[in-house]
């Protein structure tokens, strides 16, 4: 077993429109953080959807407790020294809030911003989601007909739509090791 | 951080009635495993309704649902190093053999029966909740109006009706060293 059993591991939550690229950059920094031997987990909306919140829709307050659940488990994992990198659109400034309450009791929780224009995520629409959104085939569509409340003050910024994966991966990774998170 | 990060943790599922003992054998391992340095997470019923299942009821599906996220949360935290003792009523055997499949796909699961009568559970009712299903007040009620089905072939018995604490605690270690899942 592991000796040094009191490391503590961190949150780091990547927030943004759908298709702003927050789990491309999520497993860009999971990949660097596994090759120094980091324990890592990547949890977002597909995989959790598929697992412990099957079922849950869209409303305000089912995303609400979807999220709620994830930091919980969230915090679970990073106090036994895990780093979790989470990637959900998150859209309300007071959900993602409560989520930092639950994280920071125990661990150290960092917001990730990713940022990107409504035009271009409806451009790149990876998922088809915002074709059917303005189709009126799916609803609370966050950027189509609900809202997405950006971070006033997030630890850490990216620009998907002016600087290219790579960059934004390294300017997440060189945030953690300035604050001492990771060596 | 942990360098031997290859290492992986197992969950212990503790089934049996309510009153059964089953959080005081959990507890008692996970002080032990605990003393030995490793990573140890105990889950039972209070701890998950305050966090992820918050508000969900006692129905059979509910009851399901709830105990498939534990399975994919006790997963989780295995595959990264961590000893889960899960202590749950958990009534129904093809619910625990789902939650089985689920834990098995990347980790050892270890089935445990705290078997106690029903009476004796009645007796002890540290929650005072057989009072109150008896007088009506709760439904489904595990042992008086809801099903317990006793596990077929658990992969260890404890007795808490005629052995002590201290005796099954050191029965569920002394079989956790025979498997090999601890030194």
């Amino acid at each position: 077993m592991c000796s040094s059993s009191f490391d503590k591991g961190f949150v780091v939550w990547l927030t943004g429109l759908p298709g702003s690229g927050k789990t491309t950059i999520a497993r860009g920094v999971s990949e660097f953080l596994k090759r120094k031997n980091y324990r890592v987990e990547v949890l977002d909306g597909d995989w959790v959807r598929k697992t412990i919140s099957a079922g849950v829709g869209f409303t305000r307050e089912e995303r609400r407790q979807h999220l709620l659940r994830v930091a919980w488990i969230s915090r679970l994992l990073a106090r036994n020294g895990v780093v979790v990198l989470c990637s959900f659109v998150s859209p309300y400034r007071d959900v993602r809030e409560e989520v930092r309450r639950i994280v920071e009791e125990e661990t150290p929780f960092i917001e990730v911003y990713v940022k990107c224009s409504i035009e271009e995520c409806i451009r790149r629409d990876p998922k088809g989601l915002y074709k059917r959104a303005l189709r009126g085939e799916i609803k609370n569509m966050t950027g189509i007909d609900d809202p997405y409340e950006p971070p006033l003050k997030p630890d850490i910024i990216v620009d998907t739509e002016n600087l290219s994966v790579e960059e934004n991966i390294a300017i997440v990774i060189d945030k953690l090791r300035e604050i001492g998170l990771i060596d």
